[in-house]
């Protein structure tokens, strides 16, 4: 017995759940686990765990989308193992997270690159025998950097591209060149507070005493994509800016790991500016 | 349009979900959200919130359960304001809580009357104009006390009956006087962890840096009953039993509070010796 | 044996410790807990728990303020009740919890007076014997009854102005009516994330995971005080404005109760526009 | 200018810290930070952060050391760096979290060495040039087991030896072999509950809603050691004991990096079973 994730997105109607656990059933796939949410906009978001025999998965496939609204987003996962590209600049903590737990097996995705626009992580990668890949911004235009760094990263053709502390500014260009959902990013600071660079410097001058992170989907307005997954450490008086950036460490890479495993279970749906988590 | 909520608990088989919503979808009642789970154990639970006219709804629930296993439970919630009575000794945390939170209407219940051990809190009660009666303990059996206090309950007729810090142990004779389900117990422990009498002088002596509180049903075995929501806060060196104890209510009535919630909103199953929460 | 808390607060300076400790030795005053804190811009922060008999405090302030710094600020604290006047709209949590906290003895303060732009929470104040004032904003200037307010709140000579939930905007002028340090507000959101108006309704359009609630001092700068105490709480796609609202107020009457605490305890310096809290 | 530590220990008395802190002041140290606690059974516990000259560090001490009660424990400390050896079995969480965060400086300490009763781990180990070592426990006693981890320890001279995962049970006999203070241990639970085999087993089977991990000092009494750190996340009723198992493992690394990061930031003091934690 195969174990497959059923994916539906639509606008909202009556019936929804009846038809789609209708042909479920008639297909003999029985449902393991079933999530689904309506917005207040009308729009309807399932997430279905199949268990079954999906040879004949085109034509159920078919007969859901026959009952649903026009338009209707349906996707049966297909099980394929993720590739994740992912993209640093010099800290460690992000990066060695992922190339631990995809080690260890508690990753259920490949990182089949790093690039970076320094090396220095390019030790890291090689004892887990990543590819490493620099992409300086040294001496080019930024066109030119991105547009290296694109070419690369198409070739690798990964499911989704992680920035996992790569600090540089994405352009609107080279955002648009993957899809919506593709790039993931993970934020120094709890979102929306303290937008831009530094956040850790602002948190201090402003005296705060939670301190967090956020990942969230790339868009073309800076820090401002889909929220995928937020935590907060609580600070003090007693600490400096640098001291808030390496307390803050531990919770940038828990709140990135969270949200990857979160997209690579297909528990998120983009929804507007938000996400529904599922 | 009304709202009820339809609460579906049967051996788990392939099609339940079809099978229920497919009636749903015949009767025009839209699921405006739904949540299900199968144990390991093989036991099914669902939690549909409807919206429809329920004119039609005895033939609705002979359809769902015509086509669920034998045995099945199905139960259509009757949207009648739940009433609560509350058992009491000393500490007004809990009450003062409940009390403020039915006056304010952020409880979806009635209290319908405090009882207590001891007339402490009588005259908190009688702020917010609710009965309070003297169980007292003092001169007379345990089992004469119980008695009292059964009798009393039952002329209340309350839908739960909430021990807010009932500083008693029950006897399996009370316990048993009541369906499981209808006593709800807060423990001033993270069970568990402390089992028994004085947890906060077992926590300060074992030097752990975290507390918490436990909401359960009552069952016969003291502190064994399915745990609902638990809770915690840090503490550390210099917290004393006494101000582990002090900063403990603030856990132990949101605690409360929000099995409380749970339990109002009909997302609360007892599964064996554990819950299943919605 | 009595105990005092010793309040510092001086330029920084090696030594400073041993100057004060060492008076406290001569006058034979214990120190039972001392904290202190020193800030990268050079300002020293001290509380010290002494037990000791104080009939000689005035000769011991005399001698400890000899030794620091010109412009130190010492203080030791009076020990005389705190009163706390409590100004609201319309919202019943944060001066229910209050309210109990006071009358079950959890609050080490007493609540003389509520006033209200509204009279919705007349009732509750009544129901704990505090007197109520409604200082309507209908028919007259911001002005007019912000001086209505400051003559009210002169008359009951508070210690602290707590803005329970006080749905208005005091202009600088009421605001420099009262020391700094003397007016602590609770604002529903995570600051700085959200500032102004319809935080909850900013926090669900912008999609976040995690919604706050801060307790400040009242500056000139809506919003913009020195932050006593933040908390958070998760939410998610299902919660709407309005649920996270509700889900916020358990958040907001807990972090106004903990800066609360933390004033009474003596435990909080103003440093600038952030806190020392000890 | 230079930084060290002051660490004091002795029985509570009036006039302490103005004693130390006088002699400070006298050698012209500055206290940069101070933290005390006086038990209540009436232990005196100081970590002084002390900047300046320490060439007469030895005059230093034992002036200090003449000022305080019979059998104090004063010690400066001496600013080497710790060497951690590492006992492993199978699971690669923590220390991958311990060897990249070594790798990337957030670790204020040498990994000197890993041991294991399996290999599993060498490769890991080797990817960061760390020595592993096997020790199986297979065809031989349990005694002859722990002799050759002693002694293979005892060559390494470890200033502290990380249980990280270790699954196998110390002997009195081998927790004696090191002072009290140099075997940690990681807990899969939130001790004291789910004492002994399976923690996470224990917890499903009892349907708790929350699960925790504990750093603590390893003691003759299984399980029992002071504790120094702990911390819990979320479970439900959709938690198996694997994916219990899983979930915790997160903790797990951050309990035991906080409590290593106390400890090598010289914060930690045993007393008696618990421990004083600044």
């Amino acid at each position: 017995m195969e174990q497959r994730i059923l994916l539906t997105e639509c606008t909202d109607a009556t019936g929804l759940i009846a038809k789609v656990t209708g042909v479920c059933f008639k297909y003999q796939y029985n449902i393991v686990h079933q999530d689904q949410f309506a917005s207040e906009d009308k729009r309807f978001f399932m997430r279905s765990v199949l268990e079954g025999n999906f040879e004949n998965k085109d034509n159920f496939l078919s007969e859901v989308r026959s009952l649903l609204p026009q338009g209707a987003k349906v996707r049966l996962n297909d099980q394929k193992r993720r590739r994740l590209a992912v993209l640093v600049t010099k800290e460690a903590h992000c990066l060695g997270d992922l190339l631990i737990k995809a080690y260890s097996g508690a990753l259920n995705a490949d990182i089949v690159m790093v690039a970076g626009n320094y090396n220095t992580l390019e030790d890291l990668a090689a004892k887990f025998n990543v590819p490493f890949h620099l992409v300086s911004h040294e001496g080019i235009s930024r066109e030119e950097q991105e547009e290296r760094m694109c070419k690369l990263l198409d070739e690798y053709n990964p499911d989704y591209i992680v920035l996992a502390k790569y600090m540089r500014i994405l352009s609107p260009k080279m955002v648009s060149h993957f899809p919506l959902g593709k790039l993931i990013n993970i934020h120094h600071s709890f979102l929306p507070a303290f937008i831009g660079a530094k956040p850790y410097q602002q948190a201090f001058d402003r005296g705060v005493k939670i301190i967090g992170a956020t990942a969230h989907f790339v868009t073309d307005n800076l820090d401002e994509g889909p929220i995928i997954e937020q935590d907060v450490i609580k600070v003090n008086h007693r600490y400096s800016a640098e001291t808030m950036a390496k307390a803050g460490r531990d919770v940038e890479r828990l709140v990135l790991m969270r949200a990857l495993n979160k997209i690579l279970d297909d528990k998120v749906f983009i929804h507007g500016n938000k996400t529904v988590v599922f």
